[in-house]
């Protein structure tokens, strides 16, 4: 797959991303129109995500649940602003087992009106609260637009839905759970994200807030990368949600849901791929380590791969996720530009005289040519591999937030939030009015991204002062705000 | 939910497994007919089982994936066989996005045959072989009887699928995966399975041949609780699924393909379950350890729950899954009746004089009243539970293997056989004749089982020598194969 180079990122971001995942086998259209197939690679890359993040989920009390694909069309209209939102773009069953149904079913878009169905049911009393959910699944939105991972008709994400006692108990969860996808994009995917509020026109169908995580890609766009929703007590009202308190009254729950995609990837791949291909974190990469055996004949072959198979289960041992490339009828070369296309973290080379001196080339993914390249012994190889790794981790945060800082621009003026858009983030003061918002996209294509939680960590040291001003209407600012393009 | 009593699987099994199964919060009724939503508990169970099989899938060299969901309806028209066999069972999508489509899309029922279609783009050369993967996924069939479990419009499962390049590679294949399962069942899931052949008239619609294995529940009927088919050549010449072999010379594929469902789940509940609730196998049990703390004012409380935390977290430490039942306003009896429901294998009874003593009361789920109860001390708990855990899963499936083995009958005569149907398996010779199976169904409603594997393992030492006869027409018998009836 690796004998045509991609486009580089300069020339055509879009197609170099379409390429990418195609040729790094991440995943490949399907037959229907805007679906996806997640190659072998790419659902790895899931599974890793799914750990690090199930591993949260579980440990802040969350269970996991199976809730339907199939849902009544009637569920859907009962949140007025959930079915504005939805509607447009549901999948429908008409037809079951040969037989036209009675009343259609749709394609779960999102699971919140069928999850509020059944808590009717099981939700009696306030010792039944909080209930903790979360399932991972497909869901099904019509799309007419789409491109891999970023947007198709069918995604993989998970859902957490909650309920509770109290407007705060909610309000906290809501916010936990941003929290928990935050420290997931910095510390395991190396994505220095934002988190932050969304505007009324951007928030979820259905929402009282939206807060969301937002990344900047490698052409400067945003994308937001995971939402936790507050929903006040909507979804118990339209499904009546209900609990005896402890004074014996009935009450309405509070209720939360959040999720995070397959959309992710792209994420990743737009953060940290360069012009050579994928370029993956080590902590959730399927493979952290390739070896590839150099060797021109039989015999060299023979001591270069007892080593090299010597090698991967010591590291295998140590728990490094390692493959090792015996295809025949490849050569180094080649194999070396088929794993930087697949973004391993750090390719182990060994051949001959490395053998007889005890030693390889480790050559890290992130750093290209000589550079990244050290001699280390085989003597003490799972020690040196785990440091090199955790510093390749740590360097990809650094390299990403320092991209996503250099391409934020403190735009004061509109003419300011116009240029920096064209290839960043503006981060501009805002009176909080939906015209000017609406404004700004219909004249920039620049969206209201989110008004970032901790307003000072958006720019860094130096970054500048605040504006007291709405970069729109000049009215005073209620708060500083990310305009960008998006995906 | 432990208030009303199970009625008793010798009154009504059937009843008997429908409220165990709402009761132990396993799954609940969905509101589209036939649907059904796994609870947090019934998907911890799953989560266990997927790990477990997974692992071996892994081990084994499969790779997971996703296909979509939504299938080209044409797809399923293309393997004659198949399309006899799911065309009754379709749900159609045929609205999206608010037009009627253009080719209505089948939710999969299976996905032989889009994966069929992308292997075509994908296998170009003898070094694409073998491809072997996995995907973890629902698929939905229109059942018109369903039950939680065994039979649900939409279901759980895994499916795998695999191309070769002989024949022989991919008949080696199916027998791997059905000695997976049966490895699974039996070590994991306490289940003594019987791995075997099934017949013409039982196999995959689209299958050259289909093995499964049999568990028999404690009724006496029997349940497919997995199945592994070797898919010939079929699949691959419908979707022209080709390789370029070492001469260069093109070749259909053959293929495999093999799956194990949430029915399992209910296979776990029927062949271990009692009149009290469910018995759940300690190696895929999600609670192995329930602490149940007794005291009757608060300063027996805190001494009692201190010493019960304490202990949580030293068998935590030692990787057994383990809950304390802090639960207020419940009595130490209602809890263990509760426990007992949900099928834990191991209850920890501690009280002040467990406390003063350094000692635990712990209560077996598989042996009821004090036969179950030893006393143990505190010291070494972790390695006394485990070992407990240990006799546990061991005596399952000792009980369960006697119990099949006691109701497995060494059917020569056609009354023989009518009379062992009634509540167990009839072993028998069969002529191997479509015609002889068929009337055996019509007339005793039970089926052809399985042509086990191992002919001897299956009646154990003692158990009678085979029949040369078919227990239904007289002539000579092919094979010895099992009928009963079946979920």
């Amino acid at each position: 797959m690796a004998e045509e180079k991609l486009p580089t990122r300069a020339q055509d971001f879009s197609e170099w991303y379409n390429q990418l995942v195609l040729k790094a086998q991440l995943a490949d259209y399907a037959p229907v129109r805007g679906c996806m197939i997640v190659r072998p690679y790419g659902w790895a890359l899931w599974e890793n995500i799914q750990g690090q993040l199930d591993r949260r989920f579980k440990a802040t009390g969350h269970q996991n649940v199976a809730f339907p694909l199939l849902i009544p069309k009637s569920f859907i209209e009962k949140e007025k602003h959930h079915v504005e939102g939805f509607s447009p773009e549901l999948a429908v069953v008409t037809i079951g087992g040969g037989e036209e149904l009675a009343e259609p079913l749709i394609l779960r878009p999102t699971s919140e009106t069928i999850i509020g169905h059944m808590w009717s049911k099981w939700i009696q009393s306030y010792r039944d609260l909080p209930v903790l959910m979360n399932q991972w699944n497909s869901v099904v939105r019509w799309e007419l637009r789409t491109k891999l991972f970023l947007r198709t008709l069918e995604f993989y994400w998970q859902e957490g839905h909650t309920a509770h006692a109290t407007r705060q108990e909610a309000e906290d969860e809501t916010l936990q759970m941003l929290g928990v996808y935050t420290d997931f994009a910095i510390n395991e995917a190396a994505i220095p994200v934002i988190p932050g509020k969304k505007s009324d026109a951007e928030k979820f169908a259905g929402a009282d807030i939206t807060y969301s995580i937002e990344a900047m890609m490698g052409d400067g766009k945003a994308l937001q990368a995971g939402t936790s929703h507050f929903l006040g007590q909507n979804f118990a009202q339209a499904f009546e949600v209900k609990y005896l308190d402890q004074t014996g009254v009935q009450q309405h729950c509070w209720t939360t849901s959040w999720g995070l995609s397959t959309r992710f990837i792209g994420a990743i791949i737009m953060v940290h791929g360069d012009d050579q291909g994928l370029v993956l974190p080590p902590r959730i990469a399927p493979y952290q380590v390739v070896i590839v055996p150099i060797f021109k004949n039989d015999e060299e072959k023979t001591g270069v791969l007892g080593v090299a198979k010597e090698i991967k289960a010591q590291l295998a041992k140590a728990n490094i996720r390692v493959t090792l490339d015996e295809r025949d009828g490849q050569s180094p070369g080649w194999k070396f530009n088929d794993w930087e296309m697949r973004g391993v973290p750090l390719r182990i080379e060994l051949g001959p005289k490395d053998v007889a001196k005890q030693s390889a080339v480790l050559a890290r993914r992130d750093r290209p040519g000589k550079e990244g390249k050290v001699f280390a012994s085989l003597a003490d190889l799972p020690a040196t591999v785990e440091k090199l790794l955790a510093e390749i981790q740590d360097a990809l945060l650094a390299k990403a937030l320092t991209f996503r800082r250099s391409n934020t621009h403190n735009a004061q003026t509109y003419d300011e939030l116009k240029k920096a858009v064209e290839g960043g983030f503006a981060y501009s003061g805002w009176c909080g009015n939906g015209s000017c918002e609406e404004k700004i996209k219909e004249e920039t294509r620049a969206t209201m991204r989110c008004i970032p939680l901790d307003q000072e960590a958006v720019l860094g040291p130096g970054g500048g002062s605040a504006s007291g001003k709405c970069v729109y209407c000049g009215q005073p600012a209620r708060n500083r705000a990310i305009f960008a393009r998006a995906y």
